[in-house]
């Protein structure tokens, strides 16, 4: 199993927030964490709000803590809303249903992190994180 | 970039408390945070129960922590309750989707802190704290 | 037995951090609480750090938690050290060995909240709010 | 009063992890806070332990959140254990007394930010975080 590097989780980052950036996006919060959800690398746009890191982490932990994408997990959270509750309290908030937290895959489909991005609407938090990972030559998996 | 000083912060707290006791508002608790989302200024007033310190500094940092008013939170808490779900337990329940949170901008517009109100309806809550914030000088905005 | 008021607990405030300035100290944080522990009153000089408010809280919550003055608390806490850090564990850190957190009584020894101060020296801090509990026409109790 | 940016945030991060590595320290992880304690950037070097974040994280939070460096910290620590038992508790842990996390002032003196830095002894990580500072072309400050 080939693993995630910090240089490739700062190209992410820094990839992330520039197509935010020139798509328009409101100023964007990306983290990138490895397969046992600690942090690897954070950005913060300037402008981007103090609650948008936490947000950002947490939509790339709740994907890889339950091997779950973000549809998975909104289908799931829309099939049985008390088993969401239960584990955002379980996991003291770190799991969003929303678009925004990505599988990251090396070229063999093995997962070996996610990223996650918060400030702008859900899908292009998700779409800046896509391009971020797509830039670091790694592949993207968000359910869509 | 002007920054929120303690004289503003205190003319906020008691103008806000001054104009919920002149319009015959139930007793009032008004707190006044920096750009990081700290106290700088509280005033419960005399018979607003021991919970209000908490619930007023909560609407003031969910505004500040998120950089989104609190109209824009509750429109997103409408579309996805899971989303408001997840960030009210990753900021410890510090973050409302209803009125009386309200950012304090300078003549430039630009954010310098928010203040947040609890005690009486939400929204007589929200026009106290503009009220005090204007008697301070400067520009209250709660996306209304 | 007499309440403190929302008039005395600003007072206490504002003059105790005007003594603080006048007498050269560093940037003070002043909270005043009730008999409950509870926020009344909080200000925060320009310049004093983002953890202060927390630290003047927990001074004074210690102090009316425990109804010990801060003398007798740094006693216990000598004579039994791990009685303190059990105290503190329990308390969320919300009780201090050190001077700033001071009884507030009325003119017949009654008890009517506490005040905390962080920012300088614990002695500067306590010497602070002693000042301003005089100034509202209150008598403090430290101990000393 | 000028503010951290994002970008000056990022190149901390990566001269200080540069030097880290240069002089052959263990593997360090990085953390840049703004004046509110909130993380703007973020990088873990390959093969730092995933503690490290927090540990990086706490030691620029205390150093801000007190507005002491870490000398003064540690003194104040070493002439009062139990206001340090009672800090760290408040802070969830969030405060450290040994050197790593140190004050990025402008030009002018005035504090924009804190850098931490974890991984080594404290002295290496604290030198590490000082070179990143001046890598951005700011100014560093310890208590040394």
């Amino acid at each position: 199993m080939s693993s995630l590097t910090y240089d490739q989780a700062q190209t992410i980052v820094a990839e992330a927030l520039r197509h935010g950036a020139s798509a328009g996006y409101k100023p964007l919060t990306v983290a990138v964490l490895d397969t046992g959800g600690h942090l690897v690398a954070l950005g913060r746009a300037d402008g981007s709000g103090f609650l948008r890191p936490d947000v950002a982490i947490a939509k790339a932990h709740g994907v890889i803590g339950l091997m779950m994408d973000s549809r998975a997990i909104a289908q799931r959270a829309s099939d049985s809303p008390e088993f969401f509750t239960s584990v955002a309290a379980l996991a003291g908030g770190k799991v969003f249903s929303v678009p925004g937290g990505v599988f990251i895959t090396d070229a063999d489909g093995e997962v070996i992190g996610a990223a996650g991005a918060s400030g702008d609407a859900s899908t292009a938090d998700e779409e800046a994180v896509v391009a971020g990972i797509e830039a670091a030559g790694l592949v993207a998996r968000t359910g869509a």
